[in-house]
């Protein structure tokens, strides 16, 4: 059973070492350090939220929504650190999904087996 | 890089031999065995299911829907089977949620940084 929690800890240093963590981790910096950059960063992922929050209730946006939630998108990408760092994200999240689909197979195989 | 993988797959071989996991893996099996057991299994699961969805949309469940619920509930777990088979999902999913606060400790660190 320690092997499991051996195992994940090992896993979540790999995880912190990666050049992946890393290079996020510095950009997510720079961008703390940067007010403007942080602002509108702040704003986009706030704005973020909010609508996925509202996709996951079911709730359709309004095109007003839709239209200012791309323009977010289009005004943060013009922004040279920011763009990099949601590369970053992008980067990670592959990595974290892979991870996911690896150690939960155990499980999906026993749901998956019936049908 | 390649570490993050290597380390996933040895956590992934880890749950699976785990006595969680073989537990589960092995009541599972005899569930599916056992026809009637089954049937009530997959209709307890698939009204869990139906309802977490209505609740994930944002809908409150009818007073006939949460008695249902709660009836299916009683209904199991007076079937010896099935309740231990609910059980060991329980212990397996304390043990995957853990493994998940574990790994995904680097990442909440970053976000929850400047809060």
């Amino acid at each position: 059973m320690s092997n499991v929690y051996d195992n994940a800890h090992a896993l979540e240093k790999a995880i912190r070492n990666s050049e992946e963590y890393e290079t996020l981790k510095s950009l997510h910096a720079k961008v703390k350090d940067d007010e403007s950059a942080n602002e509108m960063f702040e704003n986009f992922r706030n704005l973020q939220i909010e609508l996925q929050q509202k996709q996951m209730q079911g709730v359709q946006l309004t095109p007003d929504e839709a239209e200012q939630a791309e323009k977010q998108l289009e005004l943060v990408q013009q922004h040279e650190l920011i763009s990099e760092l949601l590369n970053a994200e992008q980067r990670l999240s592959v990595v974290v999904q892979d991870v996911n689909d690896i150690i939960t197979k155990p499980i999906s195989e026993l749901y998956s087996e019936g049908e």
